[in-house]
């Protein structure tokens, strides 16, 4: 039952042939994050005897996630060792030679490290864990360094910038260029319901997966402020001011990085939402009180913050939502960046996001 | 195409129900490395409507690996998050509940850290990526630590002892109930041919899988001893002596244990070889030399390793070629430990195994 192997074949043009061998399969489907495709638009691949194939492309540069779905099973590709994972996504990973692949890409530079690390939680009311990346020469380094806290998106976990979002080598890559100067990145657990990514929690835990009540409890908020913070100034060599902290996130943490820093508006010189906008404008159930948002707005435009980056998609389905949050932050007179792509709300924006926000940190 | 995930039911008596839903299936097989089952033994699952159903056990408890075959793919649960590799085998991970698999879970104890390492490695001309584990309290503390080794087998990477194997909780837990001393756990990347694991190469790298060639080649064991432990022990507090250093590894890492070991007779005070005998005996076509062999022998006898520790399963492919390696060291009068168990050649026995050789060390 050793299934062979066809990884996929990126043409010089960077079209790309897809090839699976399943001799008793009626239908085999590919899904992909390339444009225009989406997990329900799959393209049928044409059966050659026992190998189904098609030609895609030629595609932008870029990384992407793919699977099959063989006669209504979804499956990665057969001996691969390219998965990656968000959540329950467990996909393949492919490259399409580039600019933009190179951003991602774990080159011939030097890199970080990146440290699974759990910490007490007493908001929480358990040790957590997190990621944590620490610059090349942070180990043999004196010198302090500026954070970036780097939240995720519902669903994941403390794994997925790294393990899809390449936000290591990101870094590594930025710093290497001269592009961004060297810093901690501390990439947390977004969920308050659980404690660790899937593998690394006891199997005997009882998991809550309801992300929305998790989001609406604003407990992970709290504890970013009053666990993750103080841990990371108490054990790495930080400069810990305003100055020298950073947080942006996507989707999920797009929006608790606007109520981390509408709540605590002298915390963070440079923020970035991702992905996100007025979430009552996206959640319309959820309880809105724009009077104390404008309030909160009113204190952060006081504390003028550096950088207030707001990114999006023109396919995002949350792209209504972010021209309504430009609209009161308009109204408010809150200065903001505004980049608009063509992105989904997908992986491609976000690690596109990071490659473009870490650059204006600290500076 | 999101496939609905029907995980595995556990009953109270540690049999298990497989559940998959495959409406366009003929033939849906499981298979798992539980006992007697390998993966050329698959169990048929039967077709009730549009699920395929198949109840198995009880089961001892401990932490399997399984997958599906369904009309001839092999293919992981869909949209399960529980899923862990080795080399080429992405699967997804059961736990059944009990003292064994309470060995390896992330349990309520203080977890140490788990770091990804880049450091340089002249002798085979790249940087190399390493998993390092730092028992609790380590960064707080001025201690020194004694150090292990932890080699994995062929077509593994720095991560498989972490992902599939459990050792940073297999550590832990051996260190909250006082059963292990607290110790630094290095594991790396025992194929000399590739720095890291597939995802943390570059996208443009030449993969030379010839494990084969790797491992006659002795490149990594020469590595390991100029490259790694310099590196360890310039960047830890270690205890940096042989009364303070141990190796074991199983598999391909087991052979490197031996040669490691072999060539550096006074280095290590503590030697396991885990599912693995005489190569030679293993791979008839392999050069070798008893004469240089029993020389070797008789050096590390003369160095009184404090443990010599030996472990297989009566099941295991390679039991025959143990057995000449202890009538070897029977006749050089080497001592050894041997512990024979009922697995074969996988993952039960290696992650058993650590459980049992970690708290002989540094005592």
């Amino acid at each position: 039952m050793r299934n062979v192997n066809m990884p996929p074949q990126v043409q010089a043009d960077n079209s790309v042939i897809f090839r699976i061998k399943a001799p008793d399969a009626k239908k085999v489907l590919l899904a992909g994050t390339w444009p225009p495709s989406k997990y329900d638009f799959t393209i049928p691949m044409e059966r050659k005897d026992s190998i189904f194939e098609v030609k895609i492309g030629p595609l932008p540069s870029a990384m992407y996630e793919y699977r099959y779905l063989i006669d209504g099973i979804s499956t990665i590709e057969p001996g691969s060792n390219l998965v990656t994972r968000d959540g329950i996504y467990v996909e393949n990973r492919l490259m399409v030679p580039g600019p933009q692949a190179d951003l991602y890409d774990a080159k011939n530079v030097p890199h970080g490290q990146v440290t699974s690390v759990w910490y007490p939680s007493p908001i929480l009311g358990s040790e957590r864990r997190m990621s944590v990346y620490t610059p090349p020469g942070y180990e043999k380094s004196n010198k302090r360094y500026p954070v970036l806290y780097l939240l995720h998106g519902a669903g994941g976990d403390e794994e997925v910038w790294v393990n899809r979002g390449r936000a290591n080598y990101i870094i590594d890559n930025l710093i290497a260029a001269g592009k961004a100067v060297p810093m901690i990145v501390v990439i947390t657990n977004g969920n308050p319901n659980t404690p660790a990514a899937p593998l690394d929690r006891s199997y005997n835990a009882k998991v809550n997966d309801n992300i929305m009540g998790a989001m609406s409890s604003q407990k992970f908020e709290e504890s970013l402020i009053k666990d993750v913070i103080p841990y990371i100034e108490n054990n790495y060599r930080v400069i810990a001011d305003p100055d020298h902290r950073a947080i942006t996130g996507y989707s999920m943490g797009g929006y608790q990085t606007q109520n981390i820093t509408n709540s605590n508006p002298d915390k963070f010189k440079y923020i970035g939402v991702m992905s996100m906008g007025l979430f009552s404008s996206a959640a319309p159930g959820i309880k809105y009180d724009k009077d104390a948002h404008l309030k909160q707005l009113e204190a952060l435009k006081k504390n003028k913050p550096g950088v207030y980056w707001i990114a999006i998609g023109k396919g995002d389905f949350l792209y209504k939502s972010a021209v309504k949050l430009r609209a009161l932050y308009d109204e408010v007179g809150l200065k903001y960046t505004y980049v608009e792509t063509d992105n989904r709300h997908e992986w491609n924006a976000w690690r596109l996001y990071l490659t473009e926000f870490a650059p204006l940190c600290f500076k």
